[in-house]
Order: C-alpha cells, then sequence, then structure tokens
C-alpha cells in the first residue's frame, strides 16, 4: 500500500532527471553548441510523463527502476527531439515551449534540427548500449523494447502522425475516425510504447501485457483530448505554450468534433477504461493509477 | 580469388537496392507523402559506399551477406537523412543533390525534416527488429553494432562534425588539426562505422579488427580530402551537387591548407596506409581494396 503515489511519483521523477542528465554528454563537451542546445530542451522543465509511465508500468508487473531507467530516459528524448523539430518554423512555428523560448529562438534553426537529431540518436544508443556482462535474457528484451520504440517513433507512429497532423491544417472537417487515427500515432504511439516496453523489458506475463496494453492505448488517446480542451480553455500563461493554436490552424480537435462537454466526457470515460484494465494487477498498479489522473486532470 | 572486383561490387549494390526496398514501408502506406520523400531521397543514385563498405569488410573477415545486410541499410539510411538534414536551408541550403532537387525542395521543408528524422529512425529501428529465434550470440553481435553505429551518429561523430562545419563557415584560418578532428567526425566516423560493426556483426577476431579499423580510418580521412579537391576542380553538373561552395563560404578545406598537389598527396598516401592495413586479409579483402580505390579515383 502507498501512503502518497504524488510523493512516490515525485521521488521517481528526481531518479529520472539524474539518470537524464548522466545519459548526455557534458556541456562542455566538443562541440559544446550542440550540447548545451540538447541540454536546454531537454531540462527545460517537462513533466517526465513519459518516463514516470514506463517506471509505474514496469513496476506494476514486477519491473526494477534501474533496468527500466534506459528506456525511461529514451522516451523523454525522443518526445524532446519530437518537440523541437514540431516547434520549427517549417512545421508549427512556435516561440514558445513550457513557457521557454524554442529551441530555434535561442540557437537558431540549424541548430534546432541537429539537437533533435542529437536527441533521438542518443535515445536509441542508450537502448543497445550495454555491458558485455548483461544476461542474454536481458538483452534480448532491451532490444525487444528498442524494437517497440522504433515502430512507435516510426512513420506508423510519431512520424506519420505528425506528417498528418500538417496535412490536416486547413482540414476542419476531419471525420472522428481519421481525428482518432492521427492522434493514436502521434501521441498515442508513444505513450502505448512506453508502457508495452516497459512490461517487455520486466518480462511480464502475457495477460499482464494486455492489461498494460489496454492501459496504454486509453491512456494515449485521452491526452489528446485533454490537449484538445486545454488548448481551447487555457490562456498561453497557463500552458507555457501558445494556445487557441488549433482553432486558429483551422484542426479538427475532438473540443470542435464533440463540443466542450463531449470531450470532457470522453476523457472521463477512458479515464475510466484504463483504471479498469490495470485494476486486476492491484496495489502494485497504484503508481500508473496515479499517473492516469494526472494525466487526465493536469491543467497545461 | 576474384576476376573482377568491379562486377562483385556492382552484384553487391544490387542486392543493397533490394533489401533498402525491402526495409521500407510502400509509398502507399499510410501516411504517403512521408514515404514518398523518404523513398525520393533513398533512392536518388546513392553509389551506396557505405553499405559495400560494410559487406565488403565483413566477407574480408569471414562475415555472411544476410547477416550484414541489416548494418548495410542502416548505414545508408544514416547517411541519406543527414544529407537531407545537411541540405536543408537553414544548414548548407542546397538545392541539388546526386543531380537531383533536394528533398525539401521537392517536398517542403517540413516533410524533408521529417524524411530525415524517418530514415534516421527507420535505421536503428531495423537493427533491433529480429525475430526471437535468431541466437543469443548473433543478436548481442548486432547489439554490439548497433551501438558503434549509434556512437558515430551522434555528437561526438556525424552530428558533432556537421556542428562544427557550420561553425567553421567563415572561419578559413581553422588549423590543420581541427579541421582533421571536424572530418573524422562528419564523414569518417560513419565510414569507420561501416567496417567496425561489420566486423564485430561478423565476429572478426581481435586483430582482424584492428586491420578493418585502420582501413577505416585512412579511408574515411582519404573520403574528405577528395571531396574537397572535387569541390575545388569540378562542375556541378559533374558532381550531381553545387561545386566551389567551400570556398565561397570561406570554408577550410585540404585544398585551401595544402594546396591541390598536397591535398593529392595526402590522399595517395592514406590510399596507401588503407591498403597496407587489410594486406594481411589476404584475398578476402580484395573488394575492400577495390572500395578504397573506388573512393579515391571518384570523380563526383
Amino acid at each position: 500500500m502507498r501512503a502518497d503515489p504524488a510523493a512516490e511519483l515525485e521521488a521517481r521523477r528526481r531518479l529520472v532527471e539524474t539518470a537524464l542528465d548522466a545519459a548526455l554528454p557534458p556541456e562542455s563537451a566538443w562541440p559544446a553548441t550542440i550540447h548545451r542546445a540538447v541540454r536546454y530542451s531537454l531540462f527545460a522543465g517537462g513533466k517526465r510523463v513519459r518516463p514516470l509511465l514506463v517506471l509505474a508500468a514496469g513496476e506494476a508487473v514486477g519491473g526494477h527502476t534501474t533496468a527500466l531507467m534506459p528506456l525511461a530516459c529514451a522516451v523523454e528524448m525522443i518526445h524532446t527531439y519530437s518537440l523541437i523539430h514540431d516547434d520549427l518554423p517549417a512545421m508549427d512555428n512556435d516561440d514558445l515551449r513550457r513557457g521557454k523560448p524554442t529551441s530555434h529562438k535561442v540557437f537558431g534553426e540549424a541548430m534546432a534540427i541537429l539537437a533533435g537529431d542529437a536527441l533521438l540518436t542518443r535515445a536509441f544508443h542508450l537502448l543497445v548500449d550495454m555491458p558485455a556482462q548483461v544476461p542474454a535474457e536481458d538483452a534480448r528484451r532491451r532490444v525487444e523494447a528498442a524494437a517497440i520504440l522504433g515502430e512507435a517513433a516510426g512513420t506508423s507512429g510519431l512520424i506519420g502522425g505528425q506528417v498528418a497532423d500538417l496535412e490536416a491544417e486547413g482540414c476542419p472537417d476531419l471525420s472522428a475516425n481519421e481525428l482518432e487515427r492521427l492522434h493514436r500515432a502521434k501521441t498515442g504511439a508513444l505513450l502505448l510504447a512506453c508502457v508495452r516496453g516497459s512490461g517487455v523489458l520486466s518480462g511480464a506475463e502475457a495477460e499482464d501485457l494486455v492489461r498494460l496494453e489496454r492501459y496504454g492505448e486509453a491512456i494515449g488517446l485521452a491526452f489528446q483530448v485533454v490537449d484538445d480542451i486545454l488548448d481551447a480553455t487555457q490562456g498561453a500563461a497557463q500552458l507555457g505554450k501558445t494556445a487557441g493554436k488549433d482553432a486558429a490552424a483551422g484542426k479538427a480537435t475532438y473540443v470542435r468534433l464533440h463540443g466542450l462537454d463531449g470531450a470532457r466526457r470522453i476523457a472521463a470515460s477512458l479515464r475510466a477504461q484504463a483504471r479498469d484494465a490495470i485494476a486486476p494487477l492491484g496495489a502494485r498498479a497504484a503508481l500508473l493509477d496515479a499517473l492516469a489522473t494526472l494525466i487526465v486532470d493536469r491543467t497545461a
């Protein structure tokens, strides 16, 4: 039994910060500019939702924090690279991210592109860079987790979703199915990979893996629905990024398709689905459950 | 004994083309634009020097083409991603590559950035995406090769070299040491990773691995010296890309530092070093030797 899931999550968040710092070359390493740019974005105050999903999902099926940490760091690096590239003038052209100027505003476009490239490269490097004495079974699990991440980050996942998102601009009439497909790729795939990869890395039983996956699918979609709600209802100061952008870009959103109340009902229903999926895991899944609440109830 | 190394290389080049095609989703896969963009650049007529280095190095130490092919494809994908990103307006701003319009000229900047991201992601995905029945020893070698590639593609290699190259613009007074460091990172690291990764993947003995590495170091630097010579002496039609760019950008080059004859002497000396390094491997290294000639004697 956990007295305070929020405190437990905070303790793990601090472990993640330390591990991320250790996973990167120091700022002074040659050539210094790129390491400054990489660290600027990676330590810009992210909530570390994805690494926490990795740790919480692994713990729920008997995994160990140390073994899970490379994956936890890798997913955060991939998430951060995607933000840096999405913010570029050629893409979403955003000046503000987490309340700070975006990478290209500080370091210029060339360095922002390269900082994203560096984080993507380091993410995969981290997963395959293991000491020779790692037991064969652990090595194989890590490779499998890396493959799950590769699929999620690729053209049927993260990258495909961003392409579809760019192409959907000025298409407010996207159908509900097309919108869901887009977001399952752009946001859902990586979130799902966090819990599925973590389950695989922890040697989860097949039925527990299915539970994690059902949780991950629900939470992945909920994340985007809440994003749409926040974009429609919050100001830039609260979001730390440009608000009302989707409406301005004429994008289809859950709020536009289902109305604000409808979108809120969808988020609540996905939250319930996520809870149901992991209920059989019992108390071990307390952090996963707390994360679902955090994702749905967040205000930024 | 091989009668005709050129024909042998051509036969392997065709195998590489087939493997690259099979390693990518079809153009029609959702979302189609990104797959068109990825294939446009990957099949734009590259000479496949890096995949051929992988295959030739592996063969020289007893490796098998089938086992080497994922690495061969991965290095070409990483090379192609780096070209797409380097050509972007924010970087080298090139309109022409291999005689064809660059990716951003055809698909726009956003799609070019994403096509590069997709190739980088797919490269690592390919290396870790292996069937469960792969023997543990082979799986471990593949992981080690992936880690070698991760290092070479990262901020101490490919990406670091591009950063240093951008920062060297307008610095014609770069010292010979600084210039060599830049090119060892930007061009040499990936070429070295081709032969080192291939050696590891093939289970090469330690002393053969050292031979491949010495070859790779020499050939990596020779590649760049020849690039500088060609940039100074050839026209755009022959190069398939903008010529005389380095001089125009005020960049330090081997030609600027050592003169045209000096640069040619350096290239010839590196060619000899490469040949000496693999001489003990005997006839098995015939293709590696032919590749060294191809790299130093190329005219584009």
